[in-house]
């Protein structure tokens, strides 16, 4: 009998920048263990704990987990693969959404396997979340315990606003700003093609379809900076369905840049509103330069992946956004 | 058949400047109506709805709700008297915790009166929330949904204290500072005095007793400032049992000034953690300057409500703080 069992037996879907850092997150919890990760080409599980370092170096020396000794294993198939043997309570999808409908495709492998347990995801785009959104019902029947939206934004920033919006009678403004700064972009190549995904002129599929020569190409023109405006982020869709304003009052854009580590900006929600004595005020949350992407999406991911546990555990299964439960901190 | 029958029917509990508050930040929501309110010395219940600004009117000028014609009623049992009385979904507790055992003792009065229902304090004093978590057994038994700390710190600002800690891997610290400006402190006495009893040299018995002239004396001496350090607050123990970090690391302290409605200084939370790669970096929550102690209380309160009434329809009783617990937005 091990201390394992008495954990949270945690899977990460996607081995990429994000997918990696999640496995670090993970480390050194002691109410939760990665047992299980898959990339495109394979998966690795192994139901006493992998090591996150040796996954890291592993993936990107080979480009997938299958070739772990003794644990991994190649494949076409390494989702279906991985869920139909694993052993897993909850699985953190950080699976780049390309295209836009793989995020809805990949929960219903779940549901089609007959899996049971608890998914999160840290989506960004409303279109994409709309699809799961359809899911409900589904998942519901399936006895699969869905979290959306649990990153940063949507997901940290978007559980903030809800909060904040309750001083208000009613909300006038949500501004989502963010600032990204990453050291070299070709350890986030699927998080930086989805941002181009988001420019004029260009979309998911075009943006999918770069070779990284191109976006090379293409930030070389920028100095490395992607400007976002009015973004399509799920961070509206969420706040509408958690009752806090119509979609048009949230507004989410930021500055990436793909060649500092340091942020361009200090990421921040405002909340604007006016209260029940008729006066106008503005809540602000700014997050500290110093936490990466990495950090504001992974932990939190995490937090809403026991959340849910508690849930799945009550019986209640469906789909959740990060807006409508409050994450539970993992240690 | 009226649209009243759709709505959450209120109670309020104390009927000082805060209660007074809640009841006019009720009087526009489609989803809640106020069917009943008590104060030390009668009640008023009307089914269809009670006039916040009539019954405000009527406190101001009679001292009780009582004399309001004709659904109040004067009586020297009135919390008693109102909840074997009236039909109501859920209470906001708007009582001052004088003396520190109140709060737990109207719980009391609640559970053996085989009352059921949801209830919602906004307490500070950590010694004061210890006592009302030692009932949540008896809570659970009693079919009772209780939520705590569910004003402004604790409230709102633990919230998302809870919220902005998943970035971490460790909390360092959590710090509150509030500022308050009140206008005319007699409109708000009973709070003044709860915050004088935070003062070094006086206590909660102390504060109690101090006639309104003695008040007036002390306040006159500090120019209207009171300058709170290291309070006794409740947010300490709520992040403790959220799992967030152990009490010690949490910190509360403000400052009132009573005589200009301006606060004194902007009121925040600052979190500060280390992340998974090492690095520390502090969050920050700030409320608008604009919003006033009772928006950023009483919001927050009925976002609880609304939020222990789904929990209580779905059968979960007993005990949960503003830190557990998403609350729902109130149209």
């Amino acid at each position: 009998m091990t201390a394992a069992q008495n954990k949270i037996k945690v899977g990460v879907l996607g081995f990429g920048g994000l997918g990696q850092a999640a496995a670090k997150v993970l480390a050194p919890k002691q109410e939760m263990i990665l047992v299980a990760a898959a990339d495109h080409k394979g998966y690795a599980y192994d139901r006493l704990g992998l090591d996150a370092d040796i996954c890291g170096k592993i993936y990107q020396e080979k480009d997938s987990l299958g070739y772990l000794e003794p644990h991994g294993m190649l494949s076409n198939n390494s989702i279906q693969d991985l869920l139909e043997k694993a052993d897993v309570d909850g699985y953190f999808l950080a699976l780049p959404n390309l295209p836009n409908t793989f995020m809805a495709s990949v929960a219903q492998q779940f549901i089609d396997a007959g899996w049971r347990g608890v998914l999160v995801d840290a989506l960004k785009r409303t279109s994409a979340m709309e699809q799961v959104l359809e899911m409900r019902e589904a998942l519901q029947k399936a006895g699969i315990t869905y979290m959306t939206g649990c990153g940063a934004t949507p997901g940290l920033l978007t559980a903030v606003a809800a909060i904040a919006a309750q001083s208000y009678a009613e909300i006038h403004d949500i501004t989502i700003t963010f600032g990204v700064g990453i050291a070299n972009w070709e350890a986030y190549r699927a998080t930086i093609r989805e941002d181009i995904a988001h420019l004029p002129g260009f979309d998911v599929e075009k943006a999918r379809a770069m070779s990284d020569a191109e976006v090379e190409s293409f930030l070389d023109k920028t100095e490395g900076i992607i400007t976002l405006e009015k973004m399509e982020h799920a961070d509206d869709i969420m706040l509408e369905l958690a009752g806090i304003c119509s979609r048009d009052r949230v507004t989410v854009g930021g500055v990436v840049d793909t060649r500092n580590a340091k942020k361009p900006l200090s990421t921040n929600v405002k909340v604007t509103g006016r209260t029940f004595e008729g006066k106008t005020s503005t809540h602000r949350f700014t997050l500290g330069d110093e936490t990466s992407m990495a950090a504001n999406v992974c932990g939190p991911a995490f937090g809403y992946l026991k959340a849910g546990v508690s849930l799945y555990r009550r019986g209640l299964y469906g789909l959740f956004t990060a807006a409508e439960i409050m994450p539970q901190f993992v240690k």
